[in-house]
């Protein structure tokens, strides 16, 4: 186990995010044994037959006491509340990571509960689906994507060192940022849209003046731009909750120009409405 | 040419939508031949090439003197000036039929120009992609589709008929409903969802912050949410303006679900919030 970059990592959350980190991982040959843990046995058990960890357990302070990494990959709310759990009782040297979407709420609430000796590294890597559980995971998740890590001026650079070459081995480019920064970008360019997806799916859904159902008329273009509606409830909720100002921010930016367009929609300003669509055309093409 | 259901198409519009009908009615060897009518010599020379249609010309009302067919499909605005110079032009027993993606402000200025012994019937097919022109088109564009066709009490029966034949031959399921019901539900499951998606984009990318462009950190879910974002600007100008009424009432819609969101985010609501998402998850995850 010499060779090996992580020779016992433990995953906390064996869901999409922990378990194609696992798959990535081995893959790569970058990490020995990896233990998950989770509260529901048919999801762990799942992800043993899957060959996405290799055991798992339901008793998490157990589970990371010979970890060389742990990563905590629950919804945000929970991710303090695992950290609090297991912090006691990870070995001296030991790293405590996590891939949570939002960094400035879980960095105030875990990083004075690291117990010296212990390292933390706060990082969320910029990929997923809108699926869940360990039936979701996959090792190429990661692959070309973008992770961020947010150290602090307490963040060891030896630990924030290898958590980098962790992400670097699951074909990840990583960059670093400050919490502050990384929650306004993620505000804006993911937890907005998500917003906008879920009040769009139910602004449209509810329009109940027709007697029949009228998504059926739906084509690929709604389909596509709701997808990401299908994303899991929970893990929304404590998104939107731990990243509240920086979203309410967004949404308020969202709301000025959504009512901007109507403007001009109602005062039939065809230029303006024409350099409206243009602008954000060459916006999103420029993505491509 | 005894057995073809239309011997001779002229399509005004040579682009994703009218190239794509021609592609298909090829295919199903349900058409002759095919004039392609627009304005740039490039994109008809094209069409040509590209086997879209068989011929082309840049004079709308010769081209449509032994049409059997004449399929409009310019943008929403341009349809009654079209349909205006060609209606004189057309031989007893033609029909004139659209594409346009708005029908109460189509029909409302087609209808009366429509001379007697010309028969003129409304439609919609309800496909399409973000992109444009005749190298756009593709036969398969209406396989499994849904074409809405809104006749009114003036729309001769036969033709109605050969009409839905037509997009039957190009793979479509047909249904036929009133103008103003087609507007509303287009509004809410098409229009709406192009709106937001503009002013999303735009919204995000004049957030200049960070002295660095954002949307660089943007993921497989930015780029799928926001692909209509994609779309012709002239295309979405017309129907933002001729559908004005019933797209100010749906984005109203929105803004007061985006409101109830933002609500309950700024007041903490978790159980509101999850039941938001919830809801929005169950619905969409029904259209797959
Ligand atoms: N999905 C994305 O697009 C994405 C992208 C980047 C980052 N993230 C972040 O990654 C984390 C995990 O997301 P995910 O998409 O992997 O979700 P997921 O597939 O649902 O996985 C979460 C895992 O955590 C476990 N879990 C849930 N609640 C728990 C609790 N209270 N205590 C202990 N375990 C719990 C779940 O199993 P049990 O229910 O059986 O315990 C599940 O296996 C979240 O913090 C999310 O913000 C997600
Ligand atoms: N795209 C969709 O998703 C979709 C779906 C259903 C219905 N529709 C409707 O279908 C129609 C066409 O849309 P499309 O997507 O096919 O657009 P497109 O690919 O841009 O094709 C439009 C064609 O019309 C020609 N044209 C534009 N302005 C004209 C004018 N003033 N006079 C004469 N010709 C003109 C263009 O060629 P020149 O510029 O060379 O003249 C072009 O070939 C629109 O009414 C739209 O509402 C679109």
């Amino acid at each position: 186990m010499q060779d090996l970059l992580i020779p016992k990592m433990t995953v906390i959350g064996t869901g999409l995010i922990g378990g194609s980190l696992a798959l990535a991982l081995k893959a790569a040959g970058a990490v020995g044994v990896v233990t998950g843990v989770g509260r529901g046995l048919a999801n762990l058990q799942q992800a043993v037959e899957l060959g996405v960890i290799d055991r798992f357990s339901q008793d998490a302070e157990a589970a990371v006491a010979d970890a060389d990494v742990v990563f905590l990959s629950t919804p945000v709310k929970t991710l303090p509340v695992m950290a609090a759990r297991v912090l006691p009782h990870m070995k001296p040297g030991a790293i405590l990571t996590d891939g949570g979407s939002v960094k400035e709420h879980i960095v105030a609430e875990i990083e004075p509960l690291v117990p010296a000796g212990v390292h933390f590294v706060p990082g969320h890597p910029i990929a997923g689906t809108e699926r869940s559980g360990a039936v979701a995971a996959f090792a190429s998740l990661y692959q070309d994507r973008r992770c961020i890590l947010t150290p602090t001026e307490r963040t060891d650079t030896k630990a924030l060192e290898l958590v980098r070459r962790m992400w670097q081995a699951a074909g990840s480019e990583v960059v670093t940022m400050d919490v502050t920064k990384h929650d306004r970008i993620l505000a804006a360019i993911s937890h907005l849209p998500h917003m906008v997806a879920y009040a769009l799916v139910n602004a449209v859904a509810s329009d109940d003046r027709y007697g029949e159902d009228i998504l059926k008329y739906s084509a690929g273009g709604f389909r596509d731009f709701t997808r990401i509606a299908s994303s899991d409830p929970s893990m929304w909720r404590d998104i939107a909750l731990t990243n509240r100002e920086a979203l309410l921010d967004m949404i308020g930016g969202f709301e000025s120009m959504l009512a901007e367009l109507k403007q001009d929609i109602a005062d039939g300003q065809d230029d303006s409405l024409f350099n409206f669509f243009l602008r954000s055309k060459e916006r999103r093409d420029a993505l491509l």
